[in-house]
């Protein structure tokens, strides 16, 4: 979310490149000087280790990963397969990963807008689920087979992750791995916005933008858990339908309506709570929506993005636009302007953790749920950045590690790993086997759906 | 709170004075031109109507008012007598009042430093306590003799005022005229300060500056009904026992310490909370002071005020080091910044009342009680504002309507009132007579401590 130009460097040599996702658009690879890859990308869970290290065994030991080889288009996210079993370090476990988030800080990490996501090569990806398949020293609340949830900061957009053990959550019963894959960063983002900045209570209004987009539809259902919230929600036409079952009060469309108009015909004075993922002139906006006592929560610049590459003149508009406010203004109208980038708060796990224990509350209650959108396999990682970033998804859009089959969909092995788990946990392999028969169900695209 | 530099006039001549302050300090008028009054304080309540347009057993009626005749130190606020019973108007009732609160938005208003009090010659004040002596038509929640808090933005440093029925609140049994003089504008500030604003939840931190004034100690006593907060508190090294008792966990003398390696040592992440009503340059280490997810919440500029007239130099210090912040910087570092400025508020009594309801509960509750540092004669109002000024105070400082007896103070008769109360509902009496026992005790000053 920075503007800075970072370089976009060809991707390494010495790395195992297989299969490559079939170039989307732009093909043309750019020619920028090679940089040293940053410190923080060597220190990215899962990087390939030397082969030299290894014992022949591990070496055989292959798993796929998506690479962003360099700052740019769709095209710039290239599937790899490296070799050689990841170590294990003390604190660490092993996950066998079934599904990953697709977030929108992924889509500004590919263009370089994305200041937490190292310099290229380097693997995107700050949520999955999936399967514990080993454990390092001193693990003890984390077990081989577990069904766990990922939060790191970037590199899960692998076939088989290494992260620390306190990086994991477990899956409640019941949670396929595409919700457990689609719950952490966006109803994260949503609770923290509403409640802890918000602090929403009943009776109260929030426009919330991108209402059909991941945190969108999170922070709709979490406002239906209060009694008597408007929700005042921004989306294309075609997406009201949806949006309004979710929960939204007053569905606006912003291509064709001055969404501050259509929200002062409703509450002239304004609404309690604005959420804003949008910066730039909406942030202005939102904050003259606001009642007294009113809170603008930003969290986001998405008005930079508007096409598959840098735009330099909407990242310059935006900048321009940017919101300052001095306390003053603030005192004299009785407002509240509060920042929320998750990216910054991954030293704060506790923080996380005690908000995502929370949800997971919510969500055995049946009160929240992950609306998937759709599911991609890592090869078609280009066209699922693309629905995204082209605002036509509805919830969440998932990406699979495993390999897309050319028969027909609905038969898809998934023998070799079930197996594995049987030797080392039959419990936990039966709720494998349905979770498993779940998401065959569900590789239909666009998903229906799921609320 | 606005750097404006109103005209201070002499007092006009057609106001009725029978008595004056003492010149504390400053004695010499000054002699600036005189404006025409501002169409505000036409509107402020209890204004002396023209002698004229009232029958001769009303032009009888007389009552002390205080004045504030033009911008500057102490003297600037005169005692006068007004003649003419006030006309009540439908919705208002007539309060004889018994106590006023001194706020610190009195003394910038002395000083023409706060731009919601109108230009003089105008009455300042916005809390006091009394009893119901007349109510207007079409007023059904209020009845002659029952004991009300006050709330107005100005115009209630008076013996007796007329205001709309719905700017008071019934007292609680057993609270005292002084407590309820001392509840309204300390207490809701702290409240929405610190639980809408500050989201205050266990095991949180709070600074509060100024933690021995009315609203730091409001403040304190909140951060108590919530499990294992930590309250750090700044005040001069001989307020610390009095403050620790009240609750502030680590006392800090900002004469002699700099305030946030103090904090720094305890707490090296910071605070989850910073109360800022200081402004200028104590904004900022407020901001720097905030841990991730931290608010600070400013609500005044108490930095502008060092002596009793205006300090331009102060004024430019604290103008100069102004916070602004841009919400790329809020959301990099997690924080929010909150607003709050009760006087512009006023048009939101819905959301004021809801809060004194629950502060009333908590005072129900024995969780809350005003600490009461000392009670002042209308004719002592110069004494009163230096006290709080110089920052001498620990608790609320209280104006007195009632006029000072030559006579050892232990002995007040206050008979005239209470006979006409008697008349009107005996009930009510019986409490009055209580009322001012505990009142005649209270008047030694300074007032030892409450809690």
């Amino acid at each position: 979310m920075s503007g800075e130009d970072a370089p976009a460097p060809q991707q390494k040599p010495e790395e195992q490149t297989k299969q490559e996702t079939k170039a989307n658009e732009e093909p043309k690879a750019e020619s920028k000087p090679e940089p040293q890859p940053a410190a923080e990308a060597a220190a990215a869970p899962a990087d390939a280790p030397a082969a030299a290290e290894k014992a022949p065994e591990e070496e055989a030991f292959t798993f796929r990963s998506l690479v962003l080889s360099g700052h740019g288009g769709y095209d710039k996210v290239k599937l790899q397969v490296k070799k050689g079993k990841p170590a294990l370090k003390s604190g660490e476990v092993m996950v066998r990963v079934k599904a990953c988030g697709l977030n929108f800080s992924d889509l500004l990490g590919r263009q370089g807008l994305y200041e937490r996501l190292p310099s290229p090569p380097v693997t995107p990806g700050m949520e999955c689920s999936g399967v514990i398949e080993a454990v390092g020293e001193e693990v003890t609340d984390r077990k081989v087979g577990d069904r766990v949830m990922v939060y790191y900061r970037n590199g899960l957009w692998q076939e088989v992750v290494v992260v620390p053990a306190s990086s994991t959550l477990q899956m409640p019963e019941g949670m396929s791995f595409e919700e457990g894959a689609a719950l952490l960063v966006n109803y994260i983002t949503a609770y923290i916005v509403l409640f802890d900045y918000g602090n929403l209570r009943p009776n109260q209004s929030v426009l919330i933008h991108m209402a059909a987009g991941g945190v969108g539809i999170a922070a709709t259902q979490l406002c239906k858990t209060v009694n008597d919230v408007t929700v005042f929600g921004t989306a294309s036409a075609s997406k009201h339908e949806v949006i309004t079952q979710v929960g939204v009060t007053h569905p606006i469309d912003y291509r064709t309506r001055d969404y501050v108009e259509e929200v002062r015909k409703i509450s002239p004075k304004g609404v309690d709570i604005v959420l804003d993922p949008l910066g730039g002139s909406d942030t202005h906006k939102g904050y003259n929506l606001l009642k007294p006592m009113g809170k603008l929560v930003t969290y986001g610049a998405a008005n930079v993005l508007t096409g598959p590459k840098k735009n330099l003149f909407a990242m310059a508009k935006t900048w321009y636009n940017h919101f300052s406010v001095n306390v003053q203004s603030l005192m004299n109208s009785n407002k509240a302007v509060c920042g929320y980038h998750l990216g910054y708060l991954d030293g704060d796990m506790e923080i996380l953790w005690q908000v995502a224990n929370k949800l997971l509350d919510l969500y055995r209650q049946g009160k929240i749920k992950p609306r998937l959108d759709s599911t991609w396999h890592f090869e078609q990682v280009g066209d699922a950045m693309r629905k995204m970033q082209e605002r036509n998804n509805i919830g969440k859009v998932i990406l699979l590690p495993e390999p897309k089959k050319e028969e027909p969909k609905k038969e898809e092995p998934k023998k070799e790993e079930p197996k594995k788990e049987e030797k080392k946990d039959k419990k936990e392999d039966k709720k494998e086997k349905k979770e498993e028969k779940k998401e065959e169900k569900k590789k239909e695209e666009p998903k229906k759906e799921e609320n």
